[in-house]
């Protein structure tokens, strides 16, 4: 790959033009907002200059809903060898550029799944998408020159390509990410109104369960609306499974011990379940999570105290797999929760009480 | 107070047990496992030897079903001036006991928010409960002078004590533990029997939503068998509101541009109650949430590496409030977050890379 286009100078947009020419490969951008391009631009991302001839690859980095229109309009023109976009869902704009009656042959469908906290071109980096899963939805009648070229182009973002059928990548979308977004929202929607001192009873776990309800709610009707059908499914079985739980804790308040048991068991159902479920999310590097022990050490809130944690606990020759840093409530004082390997747990917790550490073990 | 009977010797009696001890109180240890009260004992939490006569505090550290048991039992025997217990649900044994007839107004119900990752009298620590609210429960009849013996209690273990009427604390700890664990369990029991393909696209926001769904079942049908209504009642709104969203996510399928936008308007209010919620959870030091700013760095998995990160924060003066570890997957690579001020952030990130660090702010 020696040229590409890039249209839609986003975050996403702007971060995989950077990881090119990171790579020598030459990029023009272009976006309807052209203040957008010329920050992308300034950045060191490519040119604002529109190339000459069809590009090697044209990258379209729209919003879900734009993204038929502005690769039909591409394909038309014969812009490029090879077409593909980087939109959250594949099955709607593929089906859309269907319906335009066009040769797909030089499109794939792809997705990166990298985080966005952020939004904008300010916030773009070449690393953008290090060593997360990219997903690539090629058909049977995709070139395969043009799975190479994207497969290239997952490479220079130093990627880790995932092949899947569009419709598989936006169910699973869907199950990873859609519906636990909407769900961590409905959580978060009971505090709403609630009062003021249950709210103060709020630990780690509601606080994990909530994190990502914060999130823009623009940005996630976008993603939503390209995606209704598998995120109300899924959203219908949770509900089957809700009203179920629902049912099993009024059988709890029964006077019959029969229909307590039933209720119990009910319950036991839903924590096993979900204990299933928990264990196969991918932890540290991909691989199920392996079994970290914690060591804990109180800390107060003065600048430096966790490095000095870190420096003692480096001298150790300890590797901290995972930090969580618990905050007390009212006091200026935190406990710390280093994630080891179980074989650390001696050497570290010695290491830092024989340091002056407040270690609990 | 200066003698304490404390009966139940696992994690949470044997820590109240060690921060009295610290604080000179004599305290006697009961358990119905006698190998419970010499590990107690053995790890410095009182004696075995039972009181001669009536003590000035007795701490029932007893499963929720079986509170009202072991405290009647205690009151009837009069074992202490006063009587509390550290269960995590306060309405069901307060009936209970009434049930029995008993003079309560020595009795105050008490429920220390700690977490309870582990169980058992070795996991006991007299740190536990620094920091973390400690709620209280009395009655218009508790006597004031036990009142005050479960305030000094409170204080020698260095919790926040919140006084709340019992079964507003039901409700409050349905709301924020108890229904967010069943719903994170939900979430991931749709894991159970999902493709691996989909689950290889697991990111750090279904991470954080399904983390709680890890516990251990058995104490949690405890938990629940104890509150089930208030957790019922609750799950319930959010079936309801999640029916809600099902119906709107439906209307964003339909060929008719209004019914679209009121699905879209559905989803925009789940959205945005959601916000409402979420920025009410009590984040660092029990206050609202500050707006940290993140300045991200990329590390490989070599020990130290989180060391030398903080020690040259350390260098820089700014303090981390607090740190997220991304893995990435199928790599020996990471991504560390670094919450800050945002005032912090410009001279963090300079200093970092100063010291060659690769920052992705």
């Amino acid at each position: 790959m020696r040229t590409a286009l890039v249209i839609g100078t986003g975050l996403i947009g702007t971060s995989v033009a950077l990881a090119l020419v990171r790579r020598g490969v030459t990029v023009h951008l272009a976006d309807h907002h052209p203040e957008h391009v010329r920050t992308a631009a300034a950045l060191g991302a490519g040119t604002e200059e529109p190339p000459e001839g069809p590009v090697d690859l044209v990258v379209v980095a729209a919003p879900p809903a734009q993204v038929a229109a502005v690769l039909g309009d591409a394909l038309r023109r014969g812009a490029g060898r090879g077409y593909l976009d980087v939109a959250s869902v594949k099955g709607g704009p593929r089906r859309a550029l269907e319906a335009q009656g066009l040769d797909l042959t030089a499109y794939i469908g792809t997705h990166p799944m990298s985080g966005r906290e952020r939004s904008g071109p300010l916030a773009a980096s070449a690393d953008l998408f290090e060593g997360r899963p990219w997903v690539l939805t090629p058909t049977r009648d995709t070139d395969t020159e043009v799975l190479n070229l994207a497969l290239e182009l997952v490479s220079h973002c130093a990627a880790v390509p995932v092949v899947m059928d569009a419709d598989a990548h936006d169910r699973a979308v869907a199950l990873v990410s859609h519906m636990p977004h909407l769900v961590s929202s409905l959580v978060a929607a009971r505090l709403e109104h609630a009062e003021e001192t249950a709210v103060r009873l709020c630990g780690q776990g509601i606080r994990d369960v909530t994190r990502i309800a914060a999130s823009d709610p623009a940005m996630w009707i976008d993603i939503l609306s390209a995606n209704p059908g598998p995120v109300a499914d899924l959203l219908t079985d949770v509900s089957a499974d809700l009203d179920e739980t629902v049912r099993a804790l009024r059988a709890l308040q029964s006077a019959d011990e029969a229909k307590r048991q039933g209720g119990a068991d009910g319950v036991r159902d839903v924590l096993r379940r979900g204990n299933a479920g928990q264990v196969r999310v991918p932890g540290k590097h991909g691989s199920a999570p392996r079994a970290y022990e914690v060591v804990a050490v109180l800390i107060d809130d003065q600048p430096g105290q966790l490095a000095r944690i870190f420096a003692d606990a480096g001298l150790a020759g300890v590797n901290i797999e995972d930090v969580r840093i618990e905050h007390a409530t009212g006091q200026q004082a935190g406990l710390v929760q280093l994630m080891v390997e179980p074989k650390a747990v001696g050497v570290l917790s010695g290491a830092l009480r024989e340091r002056g550490w407040a270690v609990r073990q």
